[in-house]
């Protein structure tokens, strides 16, 4: 196993990403030794045969006697891959293998990277539902908008496992969390914030959903063409639902319009925002500026203005990282067999993230770091409740 | 991890091989330690962007960076299991689970089961070489025969990694090994062998392809209906072609008559021969009688008229298994990054296997235990070279 902490040990003049990368990162071990003849009689021909007949008179029972039970497809088609864009199937496998390494680390859970050879919608949805049923839940990575939209919909009402956009709903469910403690940091109920995101894709209009289903009413997002709102004519059917559902109070223009007075600013585009815009915000505004590596508004501006900022960067506080939702959601998912993730599902997930700190808060400690082990140990927790709540457990 | 060899420790009312199969046999495991935020950016964000920068602009370099490089699929799509036939891809999933537990015990390659929800051919293919580019070869598994033959051939002329029908190939080249030291223990020349198959499905087929690859000229083929000939008018392309390989002395009717003074059976259907036939082969005769549960010839009785006999079972000397085969063979064809699995390495990998107990040889001792550690360590070096002299090698 090669520990990260001892990349310094190379030569400084080899970037220490591609040593570390040598082989993968990733492998395929076994969970029973096979020692002999007797060994091999149980766990492979003949004695294999008797789970086999057992599984395929209840299908059912490979959730208990196979890997079924603990394994996440991570699916590609490399479409938009960190912010390389179209990259391919095989620019996309170092990430899913990261991806992989991630949720066995922080979940437990063991997850495959497939990285598909085509781009078409349904030959994607096809082909994941063709080798799904041997999979306990369905993680969707890095495939562009608004396919992805379809591709996670359609692909969810076939199967009858989870499948869960990261790029979508793992950023949502850390924004939510991030604004919660935002909230409760800055002394405001979330019925009250009035809201405004700049950016429509997988990302911004999850966001949106998350938010709408835990309460908060009043927001605005804008896309490249401004406020997104029911007299636009050139709106996706997505941005179309968006529009009934959000913007109550009936903003057009442009996101610097939308910013005037409002309580929190969520960035989730790489598009920058002026520093006197920003200064119109409300006082002890919210600014969670999530591009990478360029935040929407630098930190150290939006500190003029705001009392809590948020960053998708490592280097900064109050880091908004997937990697806080991801593995918990499916750890809790699986552990319940659950059908689906519904929003609650994802709601809970926020909220559980959020607690672990709440005892601690600070407006440069609204979500816990990475590494902190008590989300490992509340999220899934937290998740498993709420989908025996929503009657889509079967465990 | 459990080990077989506790099993023992069970209830006696409970089937041991229930409990060893709880939660499965495989796991994803990182290759890599992440303990701290400087981990994370190198083996994920942003770090691994360089490393997807690089395989997107040269795809090559997904063999040096990624799990591509040690991975095979492990393909089924559940219709022709063991002896259970069909079914379905969950009841196939502990075989195939065993399979990838066997390639790393044995093989020391990455192997994921992919189990399809499918047994159309086309639809078959199309899935396949849509997830096939992050591997470094297929394996199909337990997919009946004929579409086992199209889709292995359409396969491997679509994909630049290799593709290999485990249940043709790799019993092909343990009966070649098996029966390179039958001769060599009778005395007998390859050329001088008159041998007689009976089974034409998967492995039947890929046997006679083999035996004839490897300088076997006199090879009788019969399946339910009689020896192979081309006068037959109720033929698979498969067989016209094998009709047209095989039965140089023109032989017709059961395949009873054409055992008579033959040199070597080779069992590889369910059809049981009975004792006087068995009495009629040559003096000495060499009988590989490999149904399972239940061989075409027991033993006993083949012994009174065989000078070697072998089974696939594990009870009786000489078993002939895939495990010999499998590991090795793409061990090899990985470590060469082939992009194919020519005749040349299957009939290479059978001489490897045979050699490991060359010097050993007796009636009872042909082939190797699949424990032998020996087999491991020359099987790939066979194939490797053998990729390399035919010219299909790219490292």
């Amino acid at each position: 196993m090669i520990d990260c902490a001892v990349t310094s040990d190379w030569s400084e003049n080899i970037d220490p990403v591609f040593p570390l990368h040598q082989g993968g990162k990733i492998e395929i071990r076994p969970t029973v030794r096979v020692r002999d003849r007797a060994g091999l009689a149980l766990a492979y021909t003949p004695g294999v045969a008797r789970v086999s007949s057992a599984i395929a008179a209840d299908p059912e029972l490979a959730r208990d006697y196979t890997w079924k039970s603990n394994t996440v497809l991570v699916v590609t088609d490399g479409t938009a891959v960190l912010g390389l864009g179209d990259i391919g199937p095989l620019g996309a496998l170092p990430v899913m293998e990261g991806k992989a390494l991630l949720f066995k680390e922080f979940g437990g859970v063991d997850a495959v990277p497939i990285c598909l050879d085509t781009k078409d919608t349904d030959e994607i949805i096809d082909t994941v539902a063709r080798i799904a049923p041997a999979f306990g839940g369905i993680n969707l990575e890095d495939i562009s908008a608004p396919r992805c939209f379809e591709i996670e919909q359609r692909l969810d009402d076939l199967l009858d496992i989870p499948v869960f956009h990261d790029d979508q709903h793992g950023t949502a469910i850390v924004v939510l969390a991030a604004l919660l403690n935002a909230a409760r940091v800055t002394n405001r109920q979330l019925g009250d914030l009035r809201v405004v995101i700049s950016g429509a894709g997988a990302a911004g209009v999850a966001v949106a959903n998350i938010l709408l289903d835990a309460g908060i009413g009043d927001i605005a997002v804008g896309d490249s063409k401004g406020i997104i709102h029911l007299s636009r004519d050139d709106l996706h059917p997505i941005k179309v639902d968006l529009a009934e559902r959000s913007n109550r109070a009936a903003l057009s223009g442009s996101i610097a319009d939308a910013m005037a007075g409002a309580d929190v600013f969520i960035g989730l585009s790489s598009g920058q925002v002026d520093d006197d815009v920003v200064a119109t915000m409300a006082p002890g505004a919210i600014i969670f500026a999530l591009a990478n590596p360029d935040p929407e508004v630098h930190p150290e501006v939006a500190r003029r203005t705001a009392a809590v900022v948020a960053t998708g960067r490592s280097d900064f506080p109050n880091q908004i990282n997937n990697v806080l939702a991801f593995p918990g959601v499916f750890r809790g998912a699986l552990d319940v067999r659950a059908t689906t993730i519904t929003p609650g599902m994802k709601v809970a997930a926020a909220h559980a993230i959020a607690d672990v700190v709440i005892d601690e808060l600070e407006p440069d400690l609204i979500v816990p770091s990475v590494f902190d082990r008590r989300v490992s140990a509340q999220v899934p927790r937290a998740v498993a409740a709420a989908a025996r709540a929503d009657g889509v457990a079967r465990a």
